[in-house]
């Protein structure tokens, strides 16, 4: 918040709050809504993503944001300062505070570099992968921006190739087109290391980034119990946590998922660990078949289940609650007496108490006793920010079952 | 639960539910309050600690229970059979359970031996520092079956010395005194390890269980960011924190307690570990002493703040959230910029949100920027009973600062 004393930047628009709609913004929140911001039609008529300086009513300074008028998000803080430049010298601070963040959590140059609003970035998230970036800009704003986001990459870790994977729904919100291109250099054989393995990560074909960062330190806690143990990892994707499990001892590995793409990719990936002998793929829906599992008898020590997200908006919460119920009764039905079930949700839309409360509903309907040994979240490189609890989005739970 | 149709235990005594009082008993929850239990003659005069079968008013028999007819959690789930002994070879299968599960997480054994009702042994808490044993009998029930756990335990892990750490105020609503003995041989220069570090712990003396292992995973974590930093631990007890800071690599470390024997004892575990030139003893009130550093302009580069229990009550809370609060904006302006920020709340009576939301109020007071990289509970040695989430009574927030 900077005080009216100070002279404007002379060409940046102004947009102000509505009368009385400025609490959140005063108290810190990185968001202003549509509703809370006269709309005027000199407003309605600026470029989504434009940089604007933002004012209370009242006349106190509140930064400068990104501005999109066909956001329900409207306004996007990028900073105190109304005249902050937003160029790519701009762009280089930031994101080396990002880096500077992950260089101290990290040992290696894999993680997610970027996560938005946290790292003072709204709307922008980047993965790193050595020498190979993954950029989603979800916002107007940002993909506005991208040019001087590149800029401020090649400067701070000279990357050898850099992907946009715009293909994340949030962008149709800001009138954006999904899309996944190359941006810069090259991306061939990009690979991912986490805790001590290697993952191919086929950044312009596969899921998302790639690459899910943020189940990392779940990944590495399933692991550490996998010495002589079975596992089935359901929802697999390209294999982290069954490959993982492979690596630490495990003594056969079974790996579920629907996608041929991801299926093959776990396969390269068991090979690269020296891990194949161990690991086999089943292809098939996931549900259907941990159901079809569980009426042959089959028991695993370890069962993963690591579903996408089953609740893609607020009206999916009921449906996605019974659904992770049920998916909890089935995947506890595989573990052997004594052995171990992860069960995670990536569901924005379904709380942390509502997600354990599904999970030991399922239990019980499968007649398991249980112990709740861990839950968490994503990890510290995916920081929230103070004001943005509810982006806590994943939930993991590890349980014990008797 | 187990029909009707099984022969009861001739001599063990009958404990009723009230009508429609059997809800919770029969979804699974392992206790039954005093107000749902019909309190005859006969159940009033049965000596505290019994073992009884409990049955529901329409005869549906729920197992063998420990009833406590002066307490408000009278009776406390031991075994979905009714008949089931409840002697030393029944406490031996159940502890050889929790003892399997231990020697799967961890590789050391120093752990969380027995966490109560998660581990089917309501009111029971074990510690084990390697060949010494610390327990706490809860409830009148464990208190009388303390000589079959001790034989239990003498068969499981033939330990050297145990001690009885009954010093928790939650003996006094189960009538029973607060005492620290010895039970049975030699407790004599006990150490416990940890992340690869020694400390020793004194039983007959130091606070609560000698060690706190249920915050292993966050000294851990807080290790990891210490390399080449100054570190402030205050309300230290025995340096866990601060310790395990040095030892991964902390320029200089500040312990900070209230009690001279804590800080003696962190001495001892700083030479111990071969740290003692990089660690200094600081002796006060923790609160006092964090306003007077922050009065002077002091600033580490890691800042551990992990009281005791604000909230001993449900009365304490609006208290307790305005001293978390408080101490979050002391120790934030501690931080120096970049730095990192770990506080923890062991309060039952404070839920995980509502201490989120008064650390980070108490952030926002010092002015600091801060991104949320960890909220985390107890280790995996704490498990939780799925129908006593409310006994997550850990909360322990990582935060970095701008």
């Amino acid at each position: 918040m900077v005080r009216p004393d100070m002279n404007p930047s002379p060409d940046r628009p102004l947009i102000r709050l509505l009368p009385g709609r400025d609490k959140r913004v005063k108290a810190g929140h990185p968001w202003a809504f549509s509703n809370e911001i006269a709309m005027t039609a000199a407003a309605k008529a600026l470029p989504p993503g434009s940089v604007v300086r933002l004012e209370g009513d009242d006349g106190v300074r509140h930064g400068a944001w990104h501005f999109n008028p066909h956001s329900l998000i409207a306004a996007r803080r990028l900073d105190a300062d109304p005249d902050a430049s937003c160029d790519a010298g701009w762009f280089r601070a930031r994101i080396g505070a990002a880096l500077a963040l992950r260089e101290r959590l990290f040992d290696a140059p894999h993680y997610r570099l970027v996560h938005a609003e946290a790292d003072g970035l709204p709307g922008l998230v980047i993965d790193r992968y050595g020498d190979v970036l993954a950029l989603q800009a979800n916002t107007a704003g940002m993909e506005a921006a991208t040019p001087a986001i590149l800029e401020a990459l090649t400067a701070l870790v000279a990357p050898r190739g850099v992907v946009a994977r715009n293909d994340a729904n949030v962008r149709l919100l800001e009138g954006l087109a999904e899309e996944v291109r190359l941006l810069a250099g090259d991306a061939a054989g990009a690979t991912v290391e986490e805790n001590g393995r290697r993952f191919p990560v086929d950044l312009l074909g596969g899921q998302k980034t790639g690459w899910f960062f943020d189940q990392r330190e779940h990944r590495a806690r399933v692991a550490r119990l996998a010495k002589g143990a079975t596992v089935l990892d359901a929802f697999c994707h390209t294999g982290g946590f069954g490959i993982g499990c492979a690596v630490a001892g495990a003594t056969a590995v079974t790996l579920l998922d629907r996608s041929e793409h991801a299926l093959a990719t776990a396969k390269q990936a068991a090979a690269a660990n020296g891990v194949a002998d161990r690991v086999s793929t089943l292809r098939g829906d996931a549900m259907e078949v941990l159901e079809k599992l569980g009426a042959e008898g089959r028991r695993f020590g370890i069962v993963v289940s690591d579903p996408p997200a089953f609740a893609k908006a607020r009206k999916d919460q009921p449906a996605a609650l019974r659904a992770y119920g049920k998916l909890a009764r089935m995947s506890a039905a595989l573990v052997a007496p004594g052995g171990f079930l992860f069960i995670a949700s990536c569901s924005h839309h379904v709380a942390s108490g509502e997600f354990a409360d599904a999970v030991i509903w399922g239990v019980q309907r499968a007649r398991r006793e249980a112990r709740i040994l861990h839950m968490g979240g994503a990890g510290p490189d995916h920081p929230l920010h103070p004001m943005l609890p509810e982006s806590a989005y994943l939930k993991g739970m590890l349980l014990h079952l008797g």
